[in-house]
């Protein structure tokens, strides 16, 4: 079997046989595939795609590149959640100790990601002490032990998705839905939980802009962790605008705590009670939605979601103080508020360039090796279709740099629209698809 | 600039400007630009194509990215020809010795060529002697003195298209209109003549299968060629059989040299003689066609296209005997003939499967270290149409190896059909492009 013959056969429409796919996958990572073979064979992929067969082998044969782990010596039905990303997305935070709150044990493993801000675990290392790495042992054990465990992809799982996934992201082959869907799921499989929620984001803010290839990806997703026997829906949700108010790593744990205290944005609460009431349902079918959602519903405001992630933060050996006293998360230097010079309505907060703003601070990274600067972000007042008075405060910038905050203002000004038409607030559960 | 934003605008479909091309071509030359990032470059380009500026400013910038030859020390109309390659095809090694007799110098730089059979520098090779590789002012010296030289092309011309062509050969990016012309013409360009022919080959045999993708490859080389001022016609020839009877290196110096002599296969003479007539037409347009060609037809019995072959021969080192006695190129050791088994018309002959029997003899070379064996081949007796009586030969392999000979044999069986419809011989000149 040749390379170049694989990349002429796919080039050229054809779909790979699972001995193809497993010459590729196996070579790349061995390396005896040169990353400029790779890189023609992805873009081939990016034009002809792939069918669901071969997706879902491609998927195989990632998660079974490296280490699977074994949840099974953990009691009970493990959960584990997905998020294709976005602007404002601290879902995790709430998510996983509201549900683990609930007797089901969480088991997530989550990536710094690229990004305008950090991932989940840049977002918990904002919190002083937490340990954001540990050995499988040890991840397993606090699992079985409190039900919840958040911590860094280890450096043996899906080695192949990492390898690939570097070269996507030089080679202008990101965005293919069998790509992306066959990277996602193959973590998850690795992964080893039973029930997988995927967070699907569409819109400005996300790297899936339209609603239709939202709901392939989604599709594609859901037939992968199906044809894997696990229990699995998909939701899709807006990123027109930035989730929730709070931009920026620790800001955002600021914000994923009020909401653990049954205080969160509105828009944020209502993706997470989606999620939980789905994951509940995929759990066990027979309660009904609107039980099901009152019960999600006072899990947030009876406490016990925010006891699991005081317990989680604790066992981690992060400081759980903040929890009651937000000021450790509050270090940026600079804390600049902006008002309103009109009166009027929010027409547009658009959150990629909201997103490039936070980015102009520091909270983000370009390349793997950047480091980020948890403190800083953005806070705003205002979500598209709000009323805003003259004067009244819109946004707060939090930085650490005069010239960063210069450049990241200009950003915003063009990311933020106010005028005198009232427009509808945006919806942020889009679809939901089992 | 960031070669990653230029891979997406051309993955998008989006023309890239002159800075951009330019940027990619300096960049991959000197080392800058990872050869991963070209290939995927490459793929967006066989799947979006280069609209006509983009192509002229790829072939510039590929034609100056290294040494560009100055012919004008040499008096006279310089004339340069290119095939993009066919089985059999000896039509250089023909065409180059009669333009020059007839007064118009022809400085020619060759390839070896990847291949079935070796290229034309691979081919007067076969010729005991004769010198493929000089310095430019040795060629440009011969050249003035006795109006030919073929050499290999030296390392210092267009390096660009070296290092292109084989991350393309490797990546499954060498089927692309735009790049295929870009290669070609860079290479015409640096090699600095004033006129020059292509022979588009379209066929099983040649790379092109369709007629519409060879006039469309073509009346792009001929806009690019106009593009820099050059005078230039191509012409589209016949490869679904291969061209004239002979097969193999050193074979088919011997077929050019009967050729010379006016006792070539009808095909090939009548490829020479469009190919003549049409740069005579090109240098002075006032001559009337018929006149041209019968001129031509004049040098090639009258022994003038031949001295000069020999004055070649000669002037580059090379056994001058071989044009009156054969058998130095004749030194394969096993001859082995075969005979018809039936009366009746060849149906066909498919030139890529002569090509793949001849390739197991050992005549051509799959990657470029591979040392090709030059006295191995095949001669045919027949064309397609011709008429074949019960225990006529059909065709001489030419064998070094009896494993070899075998399964060369075995192709051979697939590539000829014997039956009892009569069809018309193929056309050899489909069309002229000026």
């Amino acid at each position: 079997m040749r390379m170049i013959d694989i990349i002429i056969k796919k080039r050229n429409g054809e779909a790979l046989s699972e001995e193809e796919i497993s010459f590729v996958v196996d070579g790349y990572v061995k390396g005896d595939i040169p990353d400029y073979q790779m890189s023609a064979l992805l873009m081939a992929i990016y034009f002809r795609g792939m069918n669901i067969e071969e997706t879902i082998t491609l998927t195989k044969k990632m998660a079974y590149s490296g280490k699977v782990l074994d949840l099974s010596s953990i009691p009970g039905i493990k959960v584990d959640k997905h998020s294709t990303g976005g602007v404002g997305d601290k879902t995790t935070l709430i998510f996983a100790p509201l549900i683990a709150s609930m007797g089901y044990p969480v088991a997530k493993m989550s990536g710094r990601s690229l990004g305008h801000t950090g991932g989940t675990i840049d977002k918990l290392e904002s919190i002083p002490g937490f340990k954001t790495s540990m050995k499988d042992e040890e991840f397993i054990k606090q699992v079985k032990e409190i039900g919840i465990a958040i911590v860094g992809q280890t450096e043996d799982l899906v080695p192949a998705d990492k390898k690939i996934y570097a070269l996507r992201d030089v080679t202008g082959t990101v965005d293919s839905i069998p790509l992306i869907a066959s990277s996602v799921m193959s973590k998850k499989i690795a992964s080893g939980s039973d029930v997988i929620i995927l967070d699907v984001k569409v819109g400005r803010g996300a790297f899936i802009k339209d609603i239709n290839s939202a709901k392939e990806l989604a599709r594609i997703m859901v037939g992968i962790g199906k044809g894997f026997g696990r229990k699995i829906v998909a939701v899709l949700s807006q990123m027109d605008q930035p989730l929730g108010f709070a931009i920026g790593n620790s800001l955002e744990v600021m914000e994923a705590i009020e909401t653990l205290k049954g205080r969160g944005p509105k828009d944020l609460n209502e993706l997470i009670v989606t999620l939980a009431t789905e994951t509940l349902r995929l759990i066990n079918i027979n309660y009904k939605n609107e039980d099901i959602r009152a019960k999600v519903m006072e899990q947030l405001s009876n406490g016990k979601a925010l006891a699991k992630f005081k317990e989680m933060i604790k066992t981690q050996g992060g400081d759980v103080k903040i929890v009651d006293d937000y000021s450790p998360l509050l270090s940026a230097k600079i804390q600049k508020e902006i008002y309103s010079l009109e009166g009027g309505y929010v027409e547009d907060i658009d959150a990629y360039k909201v997103a490039l703003s936070v980015m102009a601070l520091g909270a983000g990274r370009e390349k793997k090796e950047d480091k980020i600067d948890l403190s800083v972000g953005i806070r705003l007042y205002k979500k598209i279709g709000d009323k805003i008075e003259k004067n009244e405060p819109i946004v707060t910038f939090y930085a650490n740099d005069v010239e960063k905050l210069k450049r990241a203002q200009e950003i915003f000004r063009e990311a933020i629209k106010i005028g005198n038409k009232k427009k509808d607030p945006l919806p942020i559960v889009l679809d939901v698809i089992s």
